[in-house]
């Protein structure tokens, strides 16, 4: 893998709405000089293939190439093979597109040959004319498991995809990355970065197994770059998925507030959306420096702006 | 996979001219009657997956889906994953359909759970409807090897897709599966046979390498029905594929009659062309029974009646 230097921006990431922040990133800055690190905490073998979703979904968006509406795939993707595969007797609810497929075919013969995750990660990236570093959090498995209120226990894409995220989550194990290694990289990186984002990103499932790496904690505590998350958050709701579900799963509250409690010891500062403006007290109360922008990334020029305002504000408190 | 009681006629087969032909076997006898032995002297690892060339021609052409312009593969497939490999840097000059990848990603996932490839060929045709029992010739890899003037030494699929077939060949290598087992069922399939038909296919590469297993010839030798081969050779040269330079390649004349003495010592009748019929005399004088008539595969009238026609005359020598 890539032995760059490092680059000033450090960037913590799950997949759509990390995604579009990124997206947003590289406008403001030069693409060059961030790094992203991804969580690995939903990889999954789907018929013989490693699927690294997240990892595929900053790819795909910063390539420009993402399925937007679906908000991950690839644009234009067809599914010949996965029908085939289900004609042929397999369970198909996790639906690779052809493309998509190639993507994860490539990277399990890479692994199979000796390659690491990192290596190939970056591989893949070039290939789609990214430059930004993308980083996995771990080259270790590190399944995150959803528990359901029956005692039901699975990988997170059952939950999320085959399930349909069913709402009686009661908690969610990150054992696996508690004891997983960081990636290679990912702690040179946190710690020579000049600014820390936390992507708005899902904080139980997304930025959670990134933060429950051993040593990224300590990192991000021994970094004297600001530390600023994006609240995922807005009035009261996730702006996808099922955060709902999980941060009541983990006995956090659902809203912006919630979310900067959880990150309080590792953060200096705190963005959140104006429909949650009068949260931003309380998140000041924290210790925390908040402000209250537009979060709602409808365009790439939303997402510009709100990276630029996060950049500001931690340049405001370095 | 089946351990169906044996079927009476039993069938060699490699690609395309025996899977026509065999469409035609099929409306001419009850299909549950055939047993094919198929060629796997042609498979080879592609991009990760088992690739089974002859078994899937067969497979898709009994079960009505073969694309009929190509000869193999499935009709109205797709190319998205194989561009998108292209993309990723891999040599794609063996261009596998996204369904058709399928099939062989299904093949791959199911040796790799440890099931043989008799088993999975078997599940593969039940899943496409295909009545007629299709046996591998060797579930051992033995590889079909093709040596050019210059020294070159390939894999037949190389020879055949990635270098177009050129004509100067001075060898072809069936030490692999000379050295191989027959696949479950074959020796007993031959011995309890009732008719044995060698397909139109080509002699040197697709029925050869079956005939190289051990056991084969004895098996041959051995049984009580009668043996005959249908000619893919018409008016001096093959109907489709590189037989002629493969012939001379080991030194045998591209000739119907040629290929009669390539298989007489294993033969008791052989059916040639109208277009050849002035062979049929020189066939006789090898001992064996022969007759002329259409085998240019047009359509399926014609695979019938030349079926009809192959089993009428295994029964006259009955």
């Amino acid at each position: 893998m890539s032995t760059a230097a490092p680059t000033p921006i450090v960037a913590l990431a799950g997949g759509v709405g990390a995604a579009r922040f990124l997206r947003g990133l590289v406008r403001a800055v030069d693409p060059r000089d961030v790094t992203a690190i991804i969580n690995t905490g939903d990889d999954r073998r789907f018929y013989g293939v490693h699927v690294s979703p997240d990892i595929d979904i900053v790819t795909y968006t910063l390539a420009g190439r993402v399925d937007r509406q679906r908000g991950f795939g690839l644009a234009d993707d067809t599914f010949a093979l996965i029908d085939a595969l289900a004609a042929l007797g397999h369970e198909t609810w996790f639906r690779l597109g052809d493309a998509d497929f190639a993507t994860c075919q490539h990277r399990s013969l890479r692994l199979a040959e000796g390659a690491g995750l990192a290596e190939v990660t970056d591989e893949i990236r070039r290939r789609f004319g990214v430059a930004t570093r993308l980083l996995p959090m771990s080259e270790d498995p590190c399944a995150t498991l959803v528990e359901l209120s029956g005692g039901d226990r699975m990988h997170f894409e059952e939950y999320l995809v085959r399930d349909g995220a069913p709402s009686d989550v009661e908690g969610v194990d990150l054992s696996a990355a508690r004891n997983a290694r960081p990636g290679p990289g990912v702690l040179d990186a946190l710690r020579a970065a000049r600014s820390i984002l936390f992507c708005p990103s899902n904080p139980v499932v997304s930025i959670g197994p990134i933060l429950a790496l051993p040593g990224v904690r300590e990192a991000l505590r021994e970094s004297t770059a600001p530390v600023i998350a994006i609240s995922p958050i807005v009035a009261g709701a996730p702006v996808k998925g099922p955060a709902d579900s999980l941060l009541r799963g983990i006995g956090a509250e659902v809203s912006a507030r919630g979310v900067a409690r959880l990150y309080r010891e590792l953060i200096d500062g705190f963005v959140l959306d104006t429909r949650d403006r009068e949260e931003a007290s309380d998140v000041a109360a924290l210790g925390l420096r908040c402000i209250a922008v537009d979060t709602l990334m409808r365009d790439g020029d939303v997402a510009e702006r709100l990276a630029r305002d996060a950049l500001e504000l931690a340049d405001s408190l370095r």
